[in-house]
């Protein structure tokens, strides 16, 4: 059974504020449940239909109805299991590999699928802008699939972090060189801006090299940023 | 001003069996109406705010206040203009380039992104499961962002077709071959497999070569099929 009060805190969690505040944030579903408790995040509660208690073992588990979690589920078909996980404040890492910088990603499904992206190609970290959209946001955590828990993000002044890197800096524009015709060093920076406006002019200047994906038919005005970030990862990685 | 019977029809295209008894479906948004209207598709009701009105030209387009607009839209956010459009039934065309084809792609954001792609690829045509979900489902239509005007989409029976096609037929597996290690010619078919099963068991048989996005970090299991098209469109034409 769950309480009005576990109601209100879980609703509440959609709001970074209140996600601040609590220092909480929901997950959902069978299989990013089994990632979760395969990852070093702590769990607080943990809400499970009576099918998921069956097949499952977890101290102290919160029996809801499924009407119960369709109450406190944020999906269209609420799969069983529903958390409260404690927020980890990532630190940056001295990574020798590919490090991802977003500047200004405002789209919940795109950054989780990067997120997503980064851990299937092996990179490690993601430096956010401060205005990107949040890892713990419900749909990010959603749409990366359980690759939250394992990949850090951090959220920093970019201008100031990027004035300290070293290594070569890439940025995505469209109007850059081919990535096709580019070698890459194993160890970089890649630049992604945002949606609508790519590329803010305060970063342009910490770029030392431009990278585009071609595009070949001409008729398409525009490519996706997740799509765009996973070919370029691909090119750079594989 | 907008009649009952005209919401009503409408509302009845967000189902593909009245799609296809009335041969149209609905397309919205500024940015789509002006690729619309650039391209050989057939509008047959235009319904427009007085600020679209004032920028367009359109011999019969009918003005519909905000409230009106909403009720017909199928968006969180209304954008100025909604066309009624008259279904094109797409030939197969002999095509010297690359042919893709989707075996039973069910998500119509993933239709939406992979016609999108091949519009920005320079792929002419898709060739499609009766199963995948119709390319004039009003959400494939925004998520491919007019792509959908200028991108042959065929449905037909895949084994029939594929028994017939003498050029090579690649087919993208979870445990294929590195993309990255075969040369490809300019000439071949892309089968795509579904969301959750893959390529089916009756299609295998005519793929000549296996190919797979290398899984670097080796812990996310699985990757999203718009954005594997999305690499491997990439890969082999760029």
């Amino acid at each position: 059974v769950i309480t009005k009060n576990q109601i209100k805190l879980i609703k509440s969690l959609a709001l970074k504020k209140n996600r601040i505040k609590h220092q909480l944030f929901v997950a959902e579903g069978v299989k990013i449940a089994e990632e979760l408790l395969n990852s070093d995040y702590e769990i607080v509660s943990l809400f499970a239909t009576r099918d998921w208690i069956a097949r499952n073992t977890f101290d102290t588990v919160i029996q809801v109805s499924n009407a119960e979690l369709s109450r406190i589920s944020n999906q269209k078909s609420p799969d069983e299991v529903l958390m409260l996980v404690k927020i980890k404040k990532h630190q940056i890492i001295d990574d020798n590999g590919i490090t991802l910088v977003l500047d200004d990603i405002n789209n919940p499904g795109n950054l989780g699928t990067i997120i997503r992206m980064c851990d299937w190609f092996g990179v490690k970290q993601i430096i956010c802008s401060k205005n990107t959209v949040d890892n713990y946001n419900p749909k990010v955590v959603q749409s990366a699939m359980g690759s939250v828990f394992r990949i850090n993000v951090i959220y920093t002044d970019l201008t100031e972090y990027l004035s300290n890197v070293e290594k070569p800096i890439y940025g995505a524009y469209m109007d850059g060189n081919n990535v096709r015709d580019i070698n890459f060093s194993k160890d970089l920076h890649l630049v992604m801006g945002n949606e609508a406006n790519g590329i803010s002019k305060e970063i342009d200047q910490y770029i030392s090299g431009n990278v585009a994906i071609k595009n070949i038919g001409n008729s398409a005005e525009s490519l996706n940023v997740a799509v765009a970030t996973s070919i370029l990862l691909h090119e750079i990685c594989s």
